[in-house]
């Protein structure tokens, strides 16, 4: 059932504006209406979940197929160089709608985005612990 | 067939140490030795494809599922409050190994990332045109 305090399921019930760029039987896709580049889209399931740790498996594969169509269709259409996905999940990570999303942002320049974290590389064997730890959870 | 000067090929193959935290038939996750935060793991195909250019849609939903399974299992294993999935197709976004991953970054605080762009909004309707142009490429 759509959450109508919910902006993203008002968009995929057609109540509130949107620019639709892609859309499919579980997934729509729209122009973000904050451009971090010319032709930032979001894609979203129709149906509403909160985030990574709520969407149905199945239901993220299909963002995912909608996101891969939606790529192509930006460096087509646009001419961009290259592409970014992003997503959040949690306050903590920044997210700020609280209906699942996944970013297709297309790039013109190395230099449009900001590097969300400058790499420092660690020796693999020193990461074996961390691994385990991870593991080990269930 | 495995590119042996591909370094995620080498990892798939086991003929390059990695540390990984999940395995299935179609994908791999494996620490990223550039650990932006504790835990930060990347997602690969076993089958070696460049970019979203060039990855089967149905691939890159294999990718996505299992990046549902990673995000769980790091949020559980490590107590991260948050999660954030990134991807980078072509240099100009900052790709730099050519071997399709997708990144699976836990988060613990606000700040120990960089946003990698700054929001600002459009009127949805000044977007009109961008969404015809892109919608109008086939």
């Amino acid at each position: 059932m759509p959450l109508m305090d919910c902006t993203f399921c008002r968009i995929v019930a057609g109540t509130e504006p949107s620019q639709t760029v892609h859309e499919d039987e579980h997934t729509i896709a729209f122009l973000n209406i904050a451009q971090a580049t010319r032709g930032h889209a979001l894609v979203v399931p129709r149906v509403h979940y909160r985030d990574l740790g709520e969407i149905p498996v199945e239901t993220a594969a299909q963002v995912m197929r909608a996101a891969v169509e939606v790529s192509r269709r930006l460096a087509g259409a646009l001419g961009a160089a290259g592409v970014n996905l992003w997503h959040a999940s949690g306050e903590t990570a920044w997210q700020s709608v609280f209906h699942f999303h996944l970013h297709v942002v297309p790039r013109f320049e190395p230099t449009d985005l900001t590097p969300p974290w400058t790499e420092v590389e660690h020796p693999v064997e020193s990461l074996a612990g961390l691994a385990e730890e991870i593991k080990a959870w269930h």
